[in-house]
């Protein structure tokens, strides 16, 4: 008799943005007169820059005449993308990344989700609350937690480490020592950043300990200040103990055509055996590569003219974020983010909730943002908003904030 | 201390086409001058058809403007593609299946590796002994397996059901009871075909014990004598008992644009729990769905233009297996396969290995094809070759096979 992975039980309701979406639209499906404004998931609104789009139709051309086909891309990625990602996104910022310590996929979220596959379900993992869903979520599904207790908010046998006003929301050393740390910066949700000294405390740490650190680099495009590190390679020691993810969904809109990619230092080993070489065997055995058109598309975002009209673009949901947080300042909010990260991580008003905020906005400015306590308990009492919106509907949606 | 999942240990070697690739490459910088014919791995060759073609350019087109632009796209598939699926695949068999039913992804390869996730790691698995490796691998990964037993080439504490020439390349009922059965019609790699009445008393079995048969179905397309199920839901039953696999890599060419589903009916329930609502908690948790313009072209195959192309395509194909066929079996091969599936099946000659007869191939006629023995050691003294060639290198290699 086949029996289910039990842990998947342990999950409560559905993941947070289908929650959302599910009640946006009946928000809509009640409200057809009313504009909805969303600043709620991180999805951007840009069209894919005119660079990159010359790109997809020359590899879509490509792969309709026999000469030019290309049918299963390489396991690990193209030559092409792997070779420009290491020079221009790690060696130009004097990161030792060889190409192929580079693993191209379909995106970030797939392969932080899959990444804890290679470590044994005994580790002992860390994350931060609050934190994106899908670094606790995909290690419940592996049986590595406990059961979810409903009034701490939190599953048993998780090392959670808030991130509050108090440590500029980047965690401190928690007392018991993890396995695996999940970082993120730029952070999502909060939208801070951290310093490259604290980041170094973070590398010693973990080789000291023999933890590995699985740092999502996801936002690195929006940093904007001196001094932040964009690549956790930029610390000494980080090639022993540290694997980091990209994205181009927020660099460059991917998120409908999905890109990413994960590096693996060859000098990260445990208990002898290459990790490297462990990450290589799941995706020759359950991924079957990014396609070439799209990772051809992934080229065109490291050409000069791509590069240049990506930039334009970040700038552009840079200036929304200045919006954003002026705004709500302006309205007295407390706000938070926004200055290195698209995300603006705000205090909901009073003794609201973080889904109580989520209805008032929503019923009231007819704006979606994200409850912050969807993103873990130290969540609670915040709430995220998006730079990603048009500029149009920003601009509308911190006006109708600032009339509530 | 991390430590990583040990599982991956027990995995012999590299992926079965990983070690196909660097042999070749190896024989190729040794002999420049040689022109190999690639007939193993099963990658096609013609282009995508212009009518898909078009469609792409027309949804790369929708991506650059903002009006059209489409950033993440529903977890499990756009409508527009799931309800054509629906439609043409299975209502139009006479196949209850619901667009809602269906989970589009990028490829069959990744659904079938990662299928096994949501069940216990408790169950016990029964696969084709020869299979495709993906199956045995990604449980082996999951724990779900003892240790490789080097003598006997099969991993301990799985089910292998031999397919021989005896039973026509299609499974007996094992004497264990399996809870997870992965069946693979048309085959890979035998090239054989299960009847709708063989398969019928699979499903019934399955019924009788509780067990969930994960049947790839990947190269239905293929199919060209009557009375041959494209679909295990053509069955009686299998709402309740079965998830199908479906490609478009080899029904339209899209090995390099990566695109599939899997089909969950919502009567599968195990335990009371409803499968389905496993499966896409998994896709919403771990994956992001398929490129917008992807899904477009996956639309386009169904459209009666891109039919029309696909099917020319396939009759293109299926003329090479002719070829090889005959070719084969007029130089005093014996051979199997190769009438409903792009894979031909043949027996080494004389008492050489599967391995022995690659390096001959490779070696004499600089043809490369897959050893049987990589897909189990019933496929040992068997060889694959694939269909997948163009013309002119595949009427030469069959030439230089005869002349060996």
């Amino acid at each position: 008799m086949a029996k289910i992975n039990q842990n998947y039980l342990k999950l409560p309701g559905s993941y947070l943005f289908s929650a959302i979406g599910k009640k946006v639209r009946e928000f809509e499906a009640a409200n057809p007169d009313k504009k909805v404004i969303r600043l709620g998931i991180g999805d951007v609104t840009q069209p894919i820059a005119p660079k990159i789009i010359e790109s997809l139709h020359a590899a879509v051309d490509e792969m309709g005449k026999a000469e030019s086909f290309r049918g299963y891309a390489p396991d690990l990625g193209y030559d092409f993308l792997r070779n420009i990602i290491a020079e221009k996104d790690f060696r130009s910022r004097g990161c030792e990344i060889s190409p192929d310590e580079i693993f191209i996929s379909d995106g970030a979220k797939c392969d932080c989700g899959n990444i804890q596959e290679i470590f044994s379900t005994d580790n002992k993992i860390a994350v931060c609350d609050p934190v994106y869903p899908v670094y606790v979520d995909s290690n419940v599904m592996a049986g590595r937690t406990g059961t979810y207790d409903e009034d701490r908010g939190q599953f048993d046998g998780v090392i959670y480490m808030p991130c509050n006003a108090q440590n500029g929301f980047a965690p401190d050393i928690p007392e018991e020592t993890p396995d695996l740390i999940y970082l993120c910066f730029p952070n999502n949700p909060t939208g801070a950043v951290i310093t490259k000294d604290r980041l170094q405390k973070w590398v010693d740490y973990a080789n000291d300990r023999g933890s590995v650190i699985l740092y999502d680099a996801a936002y690195e495009a929006y940093i904007s200040e001196p001094g932040i590190p964009h690549s956790i390679y930029e610390c000494k020691g980080a090639r022993n103990c540290a694997i980091e993810f990209r994205s181009f969904s927020k660099t460059a809109g991917f998120t409908g055509l999905r890109l990413g990619f994960t590096v693996i230092p060859k000098d990260l080993k445990l208990e002898g055996v290459s990790v490297h070489g462990l990450w290589a065997r799941r995706h020759g055995t359950k991924y079957n590569g990014a396609p070439y058109i799209i990772q051809r598309a992934g080229e065109a975002v490291y050409s000069d003219a791509g590069r240049a009209q990506v930039k334009e673009q970040i700038a552009y949901y840079m200036e929304n974020a200045k919006l954003i947080l002026e705004g709500l300042k302006s309205a007295g909010y407390e706000v938070y983010g926004g200055m290195n990260a698209p995300y603006i991580w705000l205090k909901t008003p009073g003794l609201m909730t973080s889904w109580e905020f989520f209805d008032h906005l929503l019923g009231r400015a007819n704006v979606v943002g994200t409850p912050g306590s969807g993103f873990g308990p130290h969540g609670e009492g915040y709430f995220r908003l998006t730079a990603f919106g048009n500029r149009e509907n920003t601009i509308e949606a911190i006006e109708r904030i600032r009339w509530l």
